[in-house]
Order: C-alpha cells, then sequence, then structure tokens
C-alpha cells in the first residue's frame, strides 16, 4: 500500500497547501485526512520537543525510534514537519510568509496565542484573502469557558458522554478511545472541504471554527434532543440500550458476542435460529413487551448463548439477518481479515522499520492508491519547504542565525 | 435561530441536489450536514413506515408526533421527504428520473439491493456521468463479512472499542451514545464535500465508499497502530487510560471532576493548587513514577477531591491552567450555556411543536445563519420534488395509480 511520493498527483487536494500549527490529537486527525487526499501539509513544530503527541504512552518498548509514539505515527502521515520557534521574531515571520503563501491555516493553540503572534485571521487575511483560516477550540471561542484547554476525557466529562457509559450501578467509564478528538478531528477536515468548495466556486477564503464542544454535543446530539423534548436523562446501561431487546453483550461457551434484534421480524428470526422452544414465546413477541421482561429474556437468551460458540452464535444469526457481532479485542479487531480487504491498512517504512496505520475513513474511486509519506521527524523539511514558499538561501541562514528553528542554532 | 427557507440561498452547498435513499442513524448524519451546509437534500422513504429511527426509543410520553422520535428530529432536519415504494416498478422509475438529476445519490440498502433495483452506480452513471454516488456498507463491500448488516453496536463490539470500554475488573460497555455511526456520517459528509471540490475542479464524478467498519477502525487507529508495532493489548480502565496519571474522574464533595495532567509541569501546579504537602512530593514528580505509583497518587488526589465541590475543584485547577471538566449529566451538558454561546444549538418548529436539536459540528463564517428546515413526515414533499425534477401532473397521477407511492392509492 506504500505509494510513493510521485502519485500525489492524483489527490482530489492536489496543489493545495495547508499550514498546520496543531498538535495531540483532534485537529492533526483532520489535516492528515486532508493530507491523505493529497493537500500538501506543512506542520510547524516547536523545535525542541515538537508535537506532544510524539511522546504520548511512549514506554521503552516502544520508544525504538524516538518521537515515533503509536499515537503520533497513526495521526501524523502525509505532512512535511518544519521546525520553527513561534517565540522568536524570525520564526514568526518565517511563518507568516509561509502562511501569507498557503490555502488553508489550522491552529489550535489557545484563545490569544495566534493573535498575540502575529498570526491572527485578520493579519492573515489582510495579506492573503482568498485563505481559509481554521481555528479549533477546546470549548469554541464564545461563552465563560473559552478561554479553558481541554482534552477528550474533559469533554467526554463535559458532554455527558462519561455519564451514559459503564456500567448500570458502577461508576462511569470513558469511551476507551479519545472518540471526541476524532470526530472533532473528521469535523474539522470536512468543514476545510466545504471551505474549499466555496472558495472554488466563488473565489472567498473564510474562517472556519470547530471545537471539543461541539464535536462531543454532536456526538450526545439525539440524547439532548430527548432531553430537551421531555426532560429524559439516560444513565449508563452496560451494553444495553434504552432503544430496544436483545441489544446488548451475550456471553458464549468461548467469550462473548453482541446481538440486536430491535424489530419484531428479526426478534422471531433471532429466537428461533438460536432455540425455538425456548425462546419463541407469545410474551416476547412484542418490543415493548421485550423491554417491559428486558431482564428476563436477557437471561434466557444468556442461558443459550452459553452453551454455543461465537462462531456458532456468529454463524446461525448472520444466516437469519439479525445484527451479531463477536466482541473482539483490540488484536482480534486489528488483524481481521476484512479490514485490510477494505483497504483499510496503511503501510509505511519510517526510518528503517515498517509501521501499519488506519486508512482515513472514507475512499474515493478517482484516488485508487494511498499515497503515503511516512510521518516525519522534528523539523525534517524545513529547508526544503523554506525553499518552495521562496525563502532564499540566504534568508534561511539568517533565520536559522535569529534562532528560528530552534536554539542553540546548529551549523 | 429558526432561518426560513429563503434563507437557503446563503449556503455553501446552494445549488447541489441529494438524493438520499439512507435510513436510520449513519448516513443520515452525513445528509443532514450536508443538508445544513445548503444542499437540496431529498429523503426517499418507504411510503408505510419510513425511516425505521421514526420510531426509535419512542414511549407514550415522547410519541406526542408520530413519526418524529428524538434520534429522527437529530438527524432529518434540511431534508424534503419524497415516499416511493421501491418494490413497484413505478417507484423505480421515478427514483431513477430523480437521481438522472441529481449531484449526489447516497444509500445504505444491504449488498445488491441497489442493483436489484437498477439504481447501481454503473446504471446512474450511464445516464448522470457528473455524479457522485456514495455506498455505505457496515462492513465495506469487500471481504468475507460484505453482505452482513450491523449497527453501531455491532462495530463497537467488532473494533475492539468495547474491549477498552469499561470498568478494569468487570463486563465490557458499550460508548454510550452511537460514536461509530455518527462519526461514519461526518466521515461520509466530508467523503462528499472531496468529490465535490474533485468535480468542480475536473468536471468528473465518482464513485464513493464508507462504512462502519473504516469509521470504527479510525477511531481505533491508535490502537491498532501500538499493537501492530509491538504487540500491546489495551484493556477496558474505568474513566482512566495508559498514557498518564492523573487522566481520569475523581469523586468531590458534591458529584465528580475528571482532571488531566499528563505533563510534569501541569501536575505540579496541580498539586499544589489541590493540597500542595499532600501532593507536591518528590515520588510523583516524574510522570513514569506517577505512571508506576498510580494507585498511591489516585488515592492521595481523591482524598483531596473528596472535601472540595467540583465547583472548587474547577475553578482552582482552570486557574492554573490544569485541564479539568465536570461530570455532567445529559440534562446538565444540554443545557450548559457554553453550547448555546457557541449558536450550537439549533431551535425548530414542528409542526407547532418547538424541538431543540445540536447544530453541525463546525461552523462557516459564510454562513453566519443556522438554515433550517425542520424534519418531515413521510412523503410530505413528494409532489413538491416531483415538479421541481420536471414531473407533470399527468406523470405524477400515473405514478401514484401504479403505487409508486405506497398502496392503497390515496385519492
Amino acid at each position: 500500500m506504500t505509494a510513493s511520493v510521485g502519485s500525489r498527483s492524483s489527490g482530489v487536494l492536489d496543489g493545495i497547501r495547508i499550514v498546520d500549527f496543531s498538535r495531540v490529537f483532534a485537529a492533526p486527525a483532520a489535516t492528515q485526512i486532508l493530507g491523505d487526499l493529497g493537500a500538501d501539509v506543512i506542520k510547524i513544530e516547536e523545535p525542541t520537543r515538537g508535537d506532544e503527541a510524539r511522546y504520548f504512552g511512549v514506554s521503552e518498548t516502544t520508544n525504538a525510534t524516538p518521537g515515533m509514539s503509536p499515537s503520533f505515527v497513526s495521526l501524523n502521515r502525509n505532512k512535511r514537519s518544519v521546525a520553527l520557534d513561534l517565540t522568536t521574531a524570525a520564526g514568526r515571520q518565517a511563518a507568516r510568509k509561509i502562511s501569507a503563501q498557503a490555502d488553508v491555516v489550522v491552529h489550535n493553540f489557545r484563545l490569544g496565542a495566534m493573535e498575540k503572534w502575529g498570526l491572527a485571521y485578520s493579519d492573515l487575511k489582510a495579506i492573503n484573502p482568498r485563505l481559509i483560516y481554521c481555528e479549533f477550540y477546546a470549548y469554541g471561542h464564545e461563552g465563560p469557558l473559552r478561554h479553558l484547554g481541554a482534552n477528550d476525557l474533559a469533554l467526554q466529562a463535559h458532554s455527558g458522554l462519561m455519564s451514559i457509559t459503564g456500567s448500570e450501578d458502577g461508576l462511569p467509564a470513558r469511551s476507551g478511545s479519545a472518540v471526541v478528538d476524532l470526530h472533532a478531528g473528521t469535523a474539522l477536515a470536512a468543514a476545510v472541504l466545504a471551505a474549499l468548495f466555496h472558495r472554488e466556486r466563488t473565489g472567498e477564503g473564510q474562517f472556519v471554527e470547530t471545537s471539543l464542544l461541539r464535536s462531543s454535543a454532536h456526538l450526545m446530539g439525539y440524547f439532548y434532543t430527548e432531553y430537551w423534548a421531555d426532560g429524559t436523562v439516560r444513565k449508563a446501561m452496560g451494553t444495553a440500550n434504552h432503544l430496544s431487546v436483545p441489544n446488548q453483550l451475550f456471553p458464549t461457551a468461548d467469550g462473548s458476542v453482541v446481538i440486536i434484534a430491535p424489530s419484531d421480524q428479526m426478534w422471531q428470526r433471532c429466537a428461533r435460529a438460536l432455540d425455538a422452544a425456548r425462546l419463541d414465546r407469545p410474551e416476547f413477541a412484542a418490543a415493548s413487551d421485550r423491554r417491559r421482561l428486558r431482564s428476563q429474556v436477557v437471561d434466557e437468551i444468556s442461558a443459550v448463548t452459553r452453551k454455543l460458540t461465537s462462531e456458532e452464535v456468529h454463524s446461525r444469526l448472520a444466516a437469519v439477518k439479525v445484527n451479531v457481532a463477536k466482541v473482539n479485542s483490540v488484536a482480534e479487531a486489528a488483524d481481521d481479515p476484512q479490514l485490510l480487504a477494505n483497504a483499510g491498512v496503511v503501510e509505511m517504512d519510517i526510518k528503517g522499520r515498517q509501521w501499519k496505520s488506519v486508512a482515513m475513513p472514507f475512499a474515493l474511486a478517482s484516488m485508487p492508491t494511498a499515497i503515503c509519506r511516512p510521518p516525519q521527524a522534528i523539523g525534517e523539511s524545513t529547508e526544503e519547504v523554506l525553499g518552495d514558499f521562496g525563502f532564499q538561501p540566504s534568508e534561511i541562514a539568517a533565520l536559522r542565525a535569529a534562532g528560528a528553528f530552534g536554539s542553540p542554532a546548529k551549523p
């Protein structure tokens, strides 16, 4: 699946230059999608440590390539790294000159930082009116919490997602992965694409805004709408939910499966495929009765599934078009052939080591090949990018001497 | 926030016609975003029951407006409903004539259904070469599971997300909301926008593919990459995670908060703001030590937070730029002023009843006003849409007589 830089010309965003000041998870996830689509993503990094995510969760065994944590690798392909110290006047000057030639600027600094550095939308719009400028704040740029930083977990808590996740009678749980971050990243990618489409038709750049707040609320939308409509406040229900029965995890002889049969027709097929005598009973036939007799229905199904392997339950129910899935571990899920069969895995060589990563969450027929530039070291493309953006060798030398690429100045 | 249909002309996707055969959650979430952006979304519904989500989770009290469940309302604004029975020749003929004039077609039927009805990409491309055609299958269109239907929970299980969600020693839990569905919907919206941009530059339509499989894998990407890199298989850790300590829920005198202080600097500020004597100790100073002494660090922090209100913990930590958030209920989250302040709430009048819903997960400055056509009843715009797509009154009458709009034929 590894493709050379040369295949970039087939990208949908070929020729689009994105200057990406963002770090950690959400906004880098957005720019990776745009890079996967062929955009030239310039990742501006603080010269000493770079993106903090380079070291997230790194242990001695995963640290074989320093600065290449699994989370960094999974979110930073198809980007060229430029080291710039924005606390120096020279670094800011270089950032402004690059941004002046960009199609898109993305940042996720706290409110006020880009303004302080002369990199606010108003500054850049004046020199680059076609620019699409994307701000990504934790809680948005209005309201009492606008100055507050936050991360995925904070918004899982703030949004109420944590309050509906976990066991019925225990403590709340987090959604195991950074779902708010990654959802926000995909939303930001969509926002940039919408703004690019608008610019293609009208010639106009614009200001784009997204936040973890908006993303988390979007994930919670139907719960908020229900609450606003009639005051219902849902709580955690383990793997079950309030919509239908069965709709949850069931134990099997060798693991567990989820079974979802919301309609009465699907329930009847489910009951007959598993154990007609035990399950296909008149008192369980109607969805409202199954909800009323929830614990009894769950117990009866469990008594049947416990005696069968996951594979057996899966094949019986899939054959009669009942929704069923094995509860996979991370290992089983990652190695499942289905993902590979659908071109969902990207392979990369990073400094001589092979890595695998997940592809972007959609595919376009006009781009049959994964476009893949491996994640880079901090500042790996500094000189190349500056050259591409019209900096002369003498200018680059002057920037270096002034500490723009970090201090102490390297030879 | 309610805006009239007249404001549609300011939409980024003004003039783009989307024929949407999709139902339930993921793909309707995508077309709502495109409708919010100004596209004319034509929702094709089965005439008798319509979209199954119209009745999801509806109880007697929430059923005041039949067919308007909270989940349907939250995902189906800015669409015009057309009732078509695709099991009739007349219904299929009407669908083809509409699709022939569309910019985008979206469907999430199982593999083979659209082919059977003569609505496959190959059929429509022949009459509409600029068409963008989007297929949304549960497990993608290749591989051993391609014929299998599924829903959000099935992919939470299949992807491994469920295996890393829940308490450390208990059963797995689901992420409380349909995060795979909604993430997939946003990815599909991004895919359509990318294809529209490509068509604007090249004139070429194309085939677009996404799936719950791709979406769930994208949410799990950094876990897969870690596993592929060194074999690590993460498990559920309640509200904690493996990346850093503290990074989880802590009890307070009146509820709970999450506190996240991954870096040593942030931890020092956190420790001093909460209880310097108890927490700002040399053995807790380094991130690796805090991970090693996880349970001790958590116990010590908990002993402090238990004596303070959530508000007090929040204000002390926010003041020193430590990530902190209250663990809100659905009610507290929905009514939090921050969302409203950031234009995150959309108000609508549906048949005389006021509803509130969550806005799309990003904002574009060129579209300052929420564009909002309330969710419609099944077939509410059938005649209007057919007229817009060039059907003559006599044709509409003939389609009706042939059962295209459902049977028994209405007068």
